[in-house]
């Protein structure tokens, strides 16, 4: 099918300073895990958005200089030396066999360097303490500092050129120099940088200056966060606003550069990269869609686009040239191509989890996505998106039981390998499994484009059958005549409240009062009291979001947990503060650091982790979110059954939360392995495994000082 | 001089199983953050122990296959595969190059392990959610999986023995496999591995027996916590003691293994690896020394020793065969050296901070020793921590202004680099800087061997002086007759509270009731009232130690702070449990996720962070510990003057608190690098970086699925 003509707009080519851009598909800045120390994966990971159909991809943030390391935060790329031009230029090399453009972006991050690895101390703006890492204190950077900081964005900038990229890109927001120096709340400089908007631009302005006059063929521009938003949640007066300073940077700078790349906020990112629990797609626009009112240099926006229309729409409106993307991309790479061949309700949209940022906040971790389990493992395990080897045993008849998140990926990939028969059961009338409940919780309507997408494939794969309505029996499943059986038939959330802290059920889980979440979201049952307390172990969005629902439904609730603070978890995914404001309007009492003892009629008794200082709570009713419980009990029996008497079945697996209960994104990732390996010996085996990884030089080994050299002499020797 | 006849007995070999140790120091298990994958830096970091003497040294734990991956945690070793083989190897022979041992601690830790790199799912004893790690809910081993879990050890045995191992130890303690079957807190089974302590100890004498049947030629031993200890601190009746199921075990074992490694603890392994705040050196001995009275298998302790009489004494009077050293060893890799030569007064000795385990605890991030910068820095700087290159310009006088641990590591250095004169000069009558009254708090008595080791090098050093109760101008410094001039001038805690939540001063604090560390610890003064806040945006110890400190004094302390726990940083130095403990007893109300928003005569207003909700308390005084301030003063009046009028003097230098305030490791580290790179072009300046990393194999780089295959078939084509 050829694509809709209502997105054309999409695909014309668009001038960017010396270079071209083939189409409009911008892939921002975006980290997974590789850095400079994986090259083959950070390869690997931006080819395959190139081979979508992107027309410029950029790297992460880089840091310029090895006093901009941030470990141990997340991995992000380092152009610090010739070894990172020789580990980038796979990546440039890659994406160029495309036809499309690759972008760097330039970073130092000032004392939000920890320097971990490099073990420099940090420069900073002014001597004061970082407001992320507390334990740092930079360098107060002198004038003479600052010079050399310049000189260190321009060898930056000379190795992104010998690393063959086309564009460059400056971090100006987000804990990044220019912006630490743009923004009154950190600028407190009494010289030239200082005071004025004139001299708080200075820097941002001197950078790109020098970096211009030094690669002129490359195509230059700011990531530039347009406003910095009103407290709490940005810097309120001490930032900078879209119609205030924001659009005067723009005025100021635009005849120098040759791109804008806008999005905003602050250190607090959750406000840019919003999860879809808070903000619908596109919501920056209403801020940057500011800056093309005076820029005349293309601009990009972000707004987590995954629909066609939109983008077309943003286009066309005005509001920006580029449509920027990083989680779009990331949940599927080849969202242009899709919507060039005319197939966009193929698109497996990103649903707004945030997965993929809480592995970066997790530090070494490499990226994670709920929809798209072959990111990441494009290169390790050589794994693409959309294309898929035929089975060596393809003729074979598969039975999946249970079409909740895991069964639906792997019967899909299952199909897609051409398995001449995959056959999708489920007790229920739709596909989903959980999901179908988890999407009602509070926020959470996007998470079920994981079902959406995959019913489309289902529905497109002839050589795929969702069979709903059948509760299979372990002899069932077994008589169907399948050559393999998988069970993923997923888990539950645990009734008697067993738990990490005491390895036990809670005392008094069987007094009745006990609520499950499915008790609450499928059973629709509620408590017949006021007081509910929801007792959260597990430190995601369960416990939180059932505290959310039963409060809406007019409940007073008591979130409980021994953790640090609220479902820790959610900093990471950029929630953390929203959801405070959230159950914080809602009444909710939040109480952490505080296990939960013993339930009794009417009241739970808890303890202090710290103090062990003991009080009661009220409680009509408990709902323990502690941890859940495979539902595996098919899968033993078929097991038993399969040894004594139905030895014609070839294979039975057992995957997904039905074998380990994970977050979403590892359900999905274990079902996609299963069926990307269901030809091998025994994909079930965690092994081998593939890792990028440095070989020692045992010949070139060098240690320490000339062996040559005398011991320090002293007077006792 | 000859070493001591009274520590002869440290010297005497000892046969283990098919091996002989040279001596009885023995280099436990211990992180670095090199794991497998920077091999030159592991190797080296082993190897000058080896060079100091010790006998026996050994890996940190190390995974034994892809499931047990415990990223993104610290970084442990592997020894998954023949690539991890080939890169301990490197090890191996490095260690045997000065006849030592070289030995290796297998390690499966079941559902600790979060598998964030491999994305495994992970095995465990029972379904039930990890203490450690609440979102890690692992798949519940079925006999079938131990069968496997066996074979996985013996093959990871294996490729130990292939590497060059000498020993193997299985690490049988703190969230190991054979641990979690062992104690009754986690063990739920109720098949042949569950129940009796026979069936609890089952897997491991599986392993052993396993793993000696298929590897009879390595030394074999367990590295087993005798004790678990008390609740809170252990799992107290749910645990094991010495007197009870621990000395079983040996008695179970004894004839099957080569070795015996013993210490005490359970997952919070402070308790074990304690820092000297709440522990003594040889503090486990009440427990391990109970080992020997059954074992006939050399017996190894760590006690964090560094005293020869100490250690001699424990192996005269039968408590252990080998000293065991974690800490101590990478405080000074050359304790047996030293010992032997007779000069055991120039022992480095560890002061206990545990700064080399918050590293570990921090992520990915490599090691840092308070007492010795060089480790971590043996391959990627070549440093020794012994051996030091003549400068090429040792035809110089240095002097180094302020004698605290920045200016006493930066002028012990210089002068054992040769230097013809290093003068070290300070305004008071002692060495120690600020660690003359940090070392006054309660517990931190042995940091003052920072200074201690260092008083001593500088007596014996012939070049190097120390010139007391000089308090210099700068013109003073200028006119010195020096060739160079390093300012070592160190920092203070903020008097106005600048801080980096507000990145500003807190209003009020001019009032007169603001008292700063010093004020309390040098100045001797005490707020008049009985009511003291003391406000802590930094998070490790000082906020904690001044409240320590004034509530022995009877003050009414409350500790307040924005962050989410009380001195997030000692968790990472395993000091958190104990010192909430210590806090509690003595009165101290915590107060966390509170801001201070001003300070008024009588009391404070403080704002919870997240809900807003703003209350009083009442505060007599206040003593912000914020953030520190360089005092820098002289070497900027030092720059104007030189650039003016005394271009004689070839360099100045600003180094350590007095660039930036750093954690102490920090401070000395930078001084030892300046030290070490004094004659290079510009040592000021934080380039060239070296690091162990992985060139682009951009010829056999290979992307996704062979490019001819076509895309999958869809009815929308």
């Amino acid at each position: 099918m050829a694509r809709n003509p209502r997105h054309d707009i999409l695909f014309e080519p668009v001038v960017v300073g010396p270079k071209v851009a083939k189409n409009r598909f911008w892939q921002v800045p975006q980290c997974n895990g590789s850095g400079s120390e994986k090259p083959g994966m950070q390869a690997a990971h931006r080819e395959v958005k190139a081979d979508g159909g992107w027309a410029v991809i950029f790297t992460e943030s880089c840091a310029i200089t090895p006093d901009a390391d941030q470990m141990p935060a997340g991995v992000t790329a380092r152009i610090w030396d010739d070894d990172d031009v020789h580990n980038l230029s796979l990546m440039t090399a890659r994406v160029h066999e495309y036809g499309a453009l690759a972008g760097i972006e330039l970073k130092h991050g000032g004392s939000l360097a920890q320097n971990a690895e490099s073990r420099y101390p940090a420069r900073g703006i002014s001597q004061v303490q970082n407001d992320l890492r507390p334990m740092s204190t930079p360098h107060e950077m002198s004038l003479e500092d600052i010079a050399q900081l310049r000189r260190d964005y321009v060898a930056a900038a000379e190795r992104s050129r010998r690393a063959g990229f086309d564009l460059i890109s400056i971090y100006a927001g987000v804990a990044a120099l220019p912006a630490y120096f743009l923004y009154p709340f950190y600028n407190k400089r009494t010289d030239i940088y200082g005071g004025s908007f004139e001299n708080r631009l200075r820097l941002m302005r001197e950078i790109v200056e020098d970096i211009k006059a030094a690669v002129p063929d490359v195509g230059l521009g700011l990531r530039f966060a347009i406003d910095t938003l009103d407290a709490p949640y940005g810097y309120g007066d001490k930032g900078i606003r879209a119609d205030g300073e924001g659009i005067k940077v723009i005025e100021a700078l635009d005849e120098k550069v040759d791109f804008w790349d806008i999005n905003v906020g602050s250190v607090n990112w959750g406000e840019d990269a919003a999860a879809s629990r808070f903000k619908e797609t596109n919501h920056e626009a209403q801020y940057t869609r500011i800056a093309k009112t005076v820029a005349t240099k293309p601009v990009v926006n972000v707004g987590r686009f995954t629909d066609p229309d939109v983008m077309s729409e943003a286009i066309r409106s005005g509001q920006c040239d580029f449509i920027g993307g990083a989680r779009p991309a990331i949940a599927d790479p080849f969202i242009p191509v899709k919507i060039e061949e005319g197939r966009p309700d193929e698109i497996r949209e990103c649903i707004g989890c945030n997965v993929c940022i809480s592995r970066w906040e997790s530090g070494p971790a490499p990226i994670w996505c709920t929809q798209n389990a072959t990111a990441g493992e494009e290169y390790r395990r050589g794994w693409h998106p959309e294309r898929f080897i035929t089975a060596r045993n393809s003729d074979s008849l598969v039975l999946v039981v249970g079409a909740g998140p895991a069964g639906m990926e792997c019967a899909t990939v299952l199909a897609k390998r051409g398995y001449s028969g995959v056959h999708l059961v489920d007790g229920s009338d739709k596909l989903g499994g959980h999901l179908n409940w988890v999407k009602q919780l509070p926020g959470l309507g996007q998470w079920g484009r994981v079902t959406d997408y995959r019913h489309v494939q289902i529905d497109k794969l002839d050589n795929l059958e969702f069979v709903p309505n059948l509760e299979m029996t372990a002899e069932q499943a077994l008589e169907y005549g399948a050559d393999y059986v998988v069970f993923a038939t997923g888990s539950t959330w645990s009734r008697d409240g067993l738990n990490g802290v005491t390895q036990e059920p809670i005392p008094g889980w069987d007094l009745g009062t006990v609520l499950t979440p499915e008790d609450i979201m499928v059973g629709g049952i509620t408590s017949a009291g006021e007081d509910v307390v929801v007792y959260d172990t597990d430190g995601y969005f369960m416990g939180v979001s059932i505290a959310e629902f039963l409060a809406l439904q007019g409940k007073k609730v008591t979130y409980l947990t021994p953790l640090d603070t609220m479902a820790p978890y959610m900093r990471k995914t950029l929630e953390e503060q929203r959801m405070h404001q959230r159950l914080q309007s809602l009444g909710v009492r939040i109480v952490t650091q505080t296990a939960l003892d013993r339930i009794d009629e009417g009241h739970v008794a808890v303890r202090n982790t710290w103090t062990g200082v003991q009080e009661q709570l009220a409680a009509a009713a408990v709902v323990p979110v502690t941890q859940r419980v495979s539902s595996d009990a098919l899968y033993r029996q078929a097991e038993q059954l399969h040894a004594a008497e139905f030895s014609e079945v070839k294979g039975l697996y057992l995957v997904g939360d039905a074998y380990a209960p994970g977050m979403l994104a590892q359900t999905i990732f274990q079902a996609h392995r299963l069926a990307r390996e269901f030809d091998t010996d025994n994909p079930a085996v965690p092994l081998p495994y593939i890792r990028e990884r440095q070989l020692a030089d045992h010949a070139n080994y060098r240690f320490a000082q000339p062996l040559g050299m005398p011991r320090v002499v002293t007077h006792s020797g």
